[in-house]
């Protein structure tokens, strides 16, 4: 159920958030730590980002529901459910790289309909219904369109840090890695959406929410590629993800990262 | 000897820099591999800009040596030689994502007296001249400055990837990784830049080449930090590197690096 006002719609939720948060990036007098163990920096500009777009929704659509990273959900069993993460890489954001993005993500009968990345500083968005996936930016607006990249050995893949990995999913990450042409790490959603923008081919990571993931379904795949578990299953829950642009290599993935080792 | 014409020339520098590179940025139709082994990758964009930086400076600054990472050394005895380095981070550049830069720097009798740091994407400019440090881009003009950092604990630290370092080097560095509050990969010199904007505390890297750091050093030592090799010393031949934003926390950094494990 996307339809064009929702589109237009997605686009205010973005000037709103990028309004909330710029004020705040490189420039931040308050950080806070929101888990006492290991370091989860939350900004001011998260929650008033989250609460922007929260406004928003319940004044346009005050039958959807709300899930984001800051605050409880809202009517979470409603059939169109908003899941935002108002600064997706967070880390980047407190080191002053624009490489952090708002995550806007609808869940339309529980499969990601719509999604978007806007990153306020680069004034770039990408975004995609699942069909079709588009890019407004400074270098032109444009549809977005994975590559061709059969194999791992070909591949550029990234992930926010090995670190994240652990014990048989570490070895199965390494599995890939050893692999892959080209490795990187950090970037977030941004290296998503260099995905769907087709100069990245795949991004594999584990432990994620829903609210980092489902905004950049819809775009992934409306640009050709593929999102899904480690099992091959929806990623819509998040946990152990694999986006590619490529379905060939995708599947060589999974089966890399599933073999025995 | 930098003067007003030089700083000026300096922007000139990079808005040809800028203007060779940026119809090549997500745009890769020519990729080439440097190295047999291993990836490194040469765009096109790196040598139109080297070729257009050189013009540049032959044909104000005759006089002038230059060294670059994609052509043969000029003159590189002359009392100022420029230290070029067109794309720093192409791995970042071939990626799509907006962290690489054109590294352009002078060395005066020796020592690096003028440096910047050019994101054409971004609109960004970092440079310095060891005195003082400034930066343009869009969100607003405005000078350079480290923040401060006393301890290891407290530190935000960049490298571009732990994989770099090996055997006694990595012990060295993971002393150090070991106890920061928080550390990111990647980034290339958009990190080192984020240390002279003050929201990174250190970089500390291997391998580098003089054109990998020689620009970056008076945009560093200009807004407060310091830069120097592992031993403590100039940084200008690169090697094994360390910038940080606060005196106290670098030689925190060296005494940790030099420790025996």
């Amino acid at each position: 159920m996307t339809t064009p006002a929702l589109i237009e719609f997605l686009d205010k939720l973005a000037d709103s958030a990028g309004k909330a948060i710029m004020p705040h990036f490189r420039a931040l007098d308050s950080v806070e730590n929101k888990a006492a163990s290991g370091f989860d920096p939350v900004t001011v500009a998260d929650r008033a980002s989250e609460e922007a777009l929260r406004a928003l929704i319940n004044a346009h659509y005050p039958e959807h529901g709300i899930m984001g990273e800051e605050f409880d959900d809202e009517n979470a069993d409603a059939e169109n459910v908003w899941i935002l993460d108002p600064i997706d890489g967070t880390r980047a954001f407190i080191s002053g790289l624009p490489v952090w993005g708002t995550l806007i993500g609808l869940v339309s009968g529980g499969k990601p309909a719509l999604g978007m990345m806007a990153q306020p500083f680069t004034r770039e968005r990408f975004a995609g219904d699942g069909s079709r996936a588009w890019y407004t930016g400074p270098d032109g607006d444009r549809a977005l369109k994975t590559r061709s990249c059969e194999t791992i050995e070909e591949a550029v893949l990234f992930t926010t840090t090995p670190a994240l990995f652990k014990g048989a999913d570490r070895e199965a990450y390494e599995r890939v890695e050893s692999q892959v042409r080209l490795v990187r790490y950090g970037c977030d959603c941004y290296a998503y959406c260099m995905v769907a923008a087709g100069f990245v081919d795949a991004v594999i990571e584990v432990g994620l929410h829903p609210y980092d993931i489902v905004a950049l379904i819809p775009v992934i795949e409306g640009a050709g590629g593929r999102v899904t578990n480690w099992e091959g299953g929806p990623a819509t829950s998040g946990g152990r993800v694999v986006a590619s642009g490529d379905a060939r290599l995708h599947e060589k993935i999974l089966a890399t990262l599933n073999r025995s080792a």
